[in-house]
C-alpha cells in the first residue's frame, strides 16, 4: 500500500495484524492453525485499511473500539478467499499453498465457515449496533449471491459488459464500499458523508477488480504468484475478454476456446493473444481510470485533508498496481 | 415429531415453513431455486420445535416476534447440511437429492455461505439484542469447530468415549441445547430456567445425535435415505464402533477395517456385525437413555404442564425414532 497512505493508519495496520492472529485462535488446535496460516500469508488488507482511513474521518478516533470491525471484514474476506480456493481448485494464492491444496477441501470448507462466524462473533459482542450487524450480513449475502452468479455462468462468456459490472460491484466492489460505509458508522458521520465514503469505495472497489482482470492477462506467475490467463481457464470472462467477443475479428475463435471446459495452456495463450491485438486491454484500462476519477470526485469537501490526501493515494495506487 | 406436541406449536411450525420460504428468496433466480429445494426437501425440524416450545414458555408469546430466530436457526441447519453433504460426497439425504448432486459441489459451498449469511440477516434486523446475536454465532465456530475435529480425525478411530461425547456436544447437543436457549430468551424467563433450557436440550441433542449413530448401523436405506454403515465408510467411529474397538473379542480386525480408506461394501458389512455382536449397540442405547432420562428430569417445576408435557414426548420420541 502506498507509503503515505499507510503511514496514517500504520498503527492501526499492525493492531489489525495482531488481532487478527488473536482471533483465529481457538481450543481447537487445527483451527487455529489453519487460521495462523491463513493470516500470515498476507494480503493487502485494503478492506480494513479503506474501513480505518473512514473511521478517522470522525471528531474522535478510538482504535480499540474501531478494530474489530476491521478484524470482522478482514476475516469475511479471507473466508471467502478459502472458499473461492476451494471452489476453483487453486494450489497457491500470492505465491503460498492454499488451505485447500494443504489441509484439503473439506477442513478448508469448514475454516471458512468457521472464519465468517467468528467475524460475526466479533463483531456481535462488541455492541457496534443492529446497523453495522445488518450491513455486514447483507454484505455476505451479496458476496455469496455474487460468486453463485459468476459460477453458475462459467464456460458461457454469457454476460455483456453492463451485467459483468453488476456482477464484480456484488463480488468485489460492494465489499469495499461497505468497508467505508462501516468506517463512516463507526465514526458517527452524517448521511451524506457516509454515502459518499459508500460511493468512494464502490469506485475504488471496481477499479479494483477492474485491474485484477488486467493482471490476470497480462501479468506473469512471479509478480501474480498464480498464471497468467487464469480467469480464461477457469471459464470466467473478464472485461477484456467480454469486450473482446464483441469487437475482435478473431471473436469466434476467441468464443470457441473461452466456452471450451477442456481448453488447453495452448488456447488459453491463443486467447490471451487475440485479447491484447483487440482493443480490450485499452478499454478495460480507459474505464479503470473512469472509476477512478468517479472515486476522486466523490469524497466531500469536509473530509480532514490527510484522510483524503491517503484516499487519492489509494486512489492512485489501484490504478498503477502490478500485484 | 410426536402428535401432541406438534399440536402445541402446529401453527409455529405452519409459519416456519412459509416464512423459511420467504427466506431463501432472492433477486438471484438459482439462489432461490437452490433455497426453495433445501426447505421443500424437509427435515424434522426438531431445533425450530425445541425453540419454539421455550419461546411459549414466557408470560406471553408473540409469533410474530419469535418466528424469524426460529428460521435462522433452520436456516444455519440447512447451511451446515450442505457444506456436509460437500464434504461426505453424498448423493442423497432423506431419500431426495443433495445439493452437491444436483447443483455441484460449487454452487453448494457459495449457497450454504449464503445461507449462513441469511440467517444472521434476519437476526440482525430484527433486532433480537447483543446476547441473542453473540450466542448464535458463537454456536456455528462451535458447529465448524466440531466439525473440523471429526474430520481431522476421520479413519483414525482414534478417539475414546469421552472425546466422542465432546464432540457430539460440539457438532450436535450444542445446537439443540442453543435452541432452547434463545428461545427463553425470547421469552423473557430468568437465568436459572434458561440453564435448565439450556441443559434439557443439551441432553436430548445428546441422545438424538447418540441415536443417529445407532441408525445408521441398524436401520436400512429405505428408512434411513441413506445406506446403512455410511459413518464407518466415511471413516467416523460412533459410540457403538468405539465401544466395540474396545470390548469386542474381534477389535484388532474392526480395527483394520475403520481405518482403512478402501474398505470395501464388504468391509463395512463386517464391520457393522462385528460392532452388533459386541456391547456396543446396547451400550449406546443404555446411554441414549441415560441423557433421556437427565433431560425429563432436568425440565423446571414452573414451566407450563403442556409445555413440559410436549418436552417429555419429545425425549420419547428421540428414544423411540427409526428414521
Amino acid at each position: 500500500m502506498a507509503n503515505m497512505m499507510f503511514d496514517l493508519i500504520k498503527q492501526d495496520l499492525e493492531a489489525l495484524e495482531k488481532q487478527l492472529l488473536e482471533a483465529v485462535k481457538s481450543p481447537v488446535e487445527l483451527v487455529t492453525e489453519i487460521g495462523t496460516h491463513l493470516v500470515t500469508a498476507g494480503g493487502k488488507r485494503l478492506r480494513p485499511a479503506m474501513y480505518f482511513l473512514a473511521a478517522r474521518c470522525g471528531k474522535s478516533y478510538n482504535l480499540d473500539r474501531a478494530i474489530h470491525l476491521a478484524v470482522a471484514l478482514e476475516m469475511i474476506h479471507m473466508a471467502s478467499l478459502v472458499h473461492d480456493d476451494v471452489i476453483d481448485n487453486a494450489d497457491t494464492r500470492r505465491g503460498k499453498a492454499t488451505a485447500n491444496a494443504r489441509w484439503g477441501n473439506q477442513l478448508s470448507i469448514l475454516s471458512g465457515d468457521y472464519l465468517f462466524a467468528n467475524a460475526f462473533y466479533l463483531v456481535a459482542s462488541n455492541n457496534y449496533g443492529t446497523r453495522v450487524n445488518t450491513q455486514l450480513a447483507r454484505l455476505i449475502c451479496d458476496l455469496s449471491a455474487g460468486e453463485i452468479i459468476q459460477n453458475k455462468e462459467i464456460y458461457t462468456a454469457c454476460c455483456d459488459v453492463d451485467e459483468y459490472y453488476e456482477r464484480i460491484a456484488w463480488k468485489t466492489a460492494n465489499f469495499i464500499a461497505v468497508s467505508c460505509q462501516l468506517g463512516g458508522d463507526v465514526a458517527g458521520l452524517d448521511e451524506k458523508f457516509i454515502d459518499a465514503l459508500y460511493e468512494y469505495g464502490y469506485c475504488i472497489g471496481m477499479a479494483f477488480q477492474l485491474t485484477d482482470d488486467l493482471l490476470d492477462l497480462t501479468s506473469d506467475t512471479e509478480k501474480l504468484g498464480k498464471p497468467a490467463g487464469n480467469d480464461i481457464l477457469q471459464g470466467i470472462a473478464t472485461l477484456p475478454t467480454i469486450r473482446a467477443l464483441s469487437v475482435s475479428p478473431d471473436k469466434d475463435e476467441l468464443m470457441n476456446i473461452v466456452t471450451n471446459r477442456s481448453m488447453t495452456d495452448a488456447d488459453v495463450a491463443r486467447a490471451i493473444e487475440i485479447v491484447k491485438a483487440s482493443d480490450g486491454i485499452e478499454f478495460t484500462k480507459a474505464k479503470v481510470e473512469e472509476f477512478l476519477d468517479r472515486a476522486r470526485k466523490v469524497l466531500p469537501e469536509e473530509m480532514p485533508a490527510e484522510i483524503r490526501e491517503a484516499y487519492l493515494m489509494a486512489a492512485d495506487f489501484i490504478g498503477g498496481r502490478e500485484f
